[in-house]
């Protein structure tokens, strides 16, 4: 198939990248030109804007930072001018289900299909074509683009016809791991607080009943005073914002959501905004004392 | 060796009934005498009083509900005065970490040692002999009680030498169990609300970053009306309040432990303290309105 992809970061030009490999007509395009590299290397082909990525495009992928930048590509930057009539948009960015159904309504004015697939996994994931995709959207849109969400994807699941019922599973996935890693600092920090090994407590509850994935992947970076960043804190500001923001447009209240926000606007209040979320923790070595072993 | 063995419930039984397999001489005590059958057809001894079960014991296991009982045992029932010099108490039981060092300080005026000792892995674990041990207290006495801890559990750890420190460890598992089980509500909640399935979505998470031990067990049972009840509600209501009560003790503010309690207190007093502890979904029912699937 023809695929024009937009946004080539540390999951873009990995996904653009197993495109590619997997026999697809790839047109890239990225703000930093020299983003396209690896998929030129790997057959594809770059566009020197994003009208050029739009042309004849089967599926038109984005894979930007937010919902905001996905509406700034489609209709300030005139992709929706030059996408081919039967296009697919793919909105593959972490949003709002609320701005995920804004766009997708807009998109329809134009006689186009969006489908909300965002995807988990990291760039691990993507690297290895290995991404969970959460997708919704019109079924025969969903059928034509598994193929291509075949090539970056190992699990795609299909969430419902509606735009915005994609982008709440990410979310949801987003509320459980923000929750878990403000949780497993509030242990750690119980553990350090009362002398308790954290190698120990770490290897204890790896096999008991309060493991989370979260525990096993950031727990020992926790332990570490300097980790390596693989997400930082602001991620979180960001991602359990869009849960708490969903929220508030349902009128719902989320108490986990909301004390697990608190800790991270106080970690980056604390100036460890673009420090590795485990980091989170220190908000409580703020709060109670910092007693570190 | 000699096991006088006190407290014959659902973790009790297949406790007692693996020691007397294991080869160890278990004399056992319940106040429903009936609950030593097991005990009995495995080939251990029924006592018909506390005191009796604690003659000539080399360990001394309690396996009662709480702390309190523990020590009702022990010095109200007149178990320290019958136990023979050199003989280790066992607290196997969950309890506040202040009450598992009161206890071993009483214990030592009578020149008893204690191993703060509680256990995780529910009753299948028990059954299993698989259970986790968690377990502080004086080294030697830790190397006497091995063999007896091996035939109960499967991953014994030594969490240090005082008293309290075990019980800090089972009680942060707890502190993570709990808040896991109310993040696990609020996840599905914010699914139902939404209308996405929630069987899509259990499935979605079960291969995300957002799993955790409890969203594997509890998630199955939050989509059901009338759930076995395989731990209640207001088991969480007494665990998250010790957690609770020892950061008042410490003075640290636990903001996820505290909105996690908010929800189980709200669902036990809703009525559903004896329900299954994946039914605090009900609590955020009935605080954001029930749309349920």
């Amino acid at each position: 198939m023809r695929i024009g992809f937009v946004g080539l970061g540390a999951m873009g030009v990995p996904m653009a990248v197993n495109l590619v490999n997997a026999g697809h007509d790839v047109t890239a395009y990225d703000l930093r030109s020299a983003a396209t590299g690896p998929v030129i290397d790997a057959g594809g082909h770059a566009a020197t804007s994003i009208a050029e990525a739009a042309q004849e495009a089967e599926l038109f992928w984005l894979m930007v930072v937010s919902g905001e930048q996905a509406q700034a590509v489609l209709f300030d930057a005139g992709a929706v001018d030059e996408l081919p009539k039967g296009a697919i948009v793919i909105a593959g960015c972490t949003q709002a289900p609320a701005m995920a159904a804004d766009t997708a309504r807009r998109l329809k004015e134009r006689g186009l299909k969006m489908l909300d697939a965002p995807v988990s996994g990291g760039t691990a994931g993507a690297r290895a074509a290995a991404l969970t995709i959460m997708c919704s959207g019109d079924a025969a849109a969903q059928a034509k683009a598994q193929p291509a969400f075949e090539a970056v994807g190992k699990r795609i699941f299909d969430v419902g016809p509606d735009a915005g019922m994609g982008s709440t599973a990410k979310m949801i996935n987003q509320l459980l791991c923000g929750v878990h890693i403000a949780a497993a600092a509030e242990a750690m920090h119980v553990a350090e607080r009362a002398g308790v090994s954290l190698q120990t407590m770490h290897e204890i509850i790896s096999v008991s009943a309060g493991n989370s994935w979260m525990w096993g992947d950031r727990g020992p970076r926790m332990m570490q005073d300097e980790p390596p960043v693989t997400s930082a804190v602001d991620i979180f500001v960001k991602d359990l914002g869009i849960v708490l923001d969903q929220g508030k447009a349902m009128r719902q209240g989320l108490p986990l959501s909301a004390a697990a926000m608190q800790m991270f606007l106080a970690a980056s209040g604390l100036g460890h905004g673009a420090a590795d979320d485990s980091q989170v923790i220190r908000a409580y070595r703020a709060l109670n004392g910092a007693k570190k072993p």
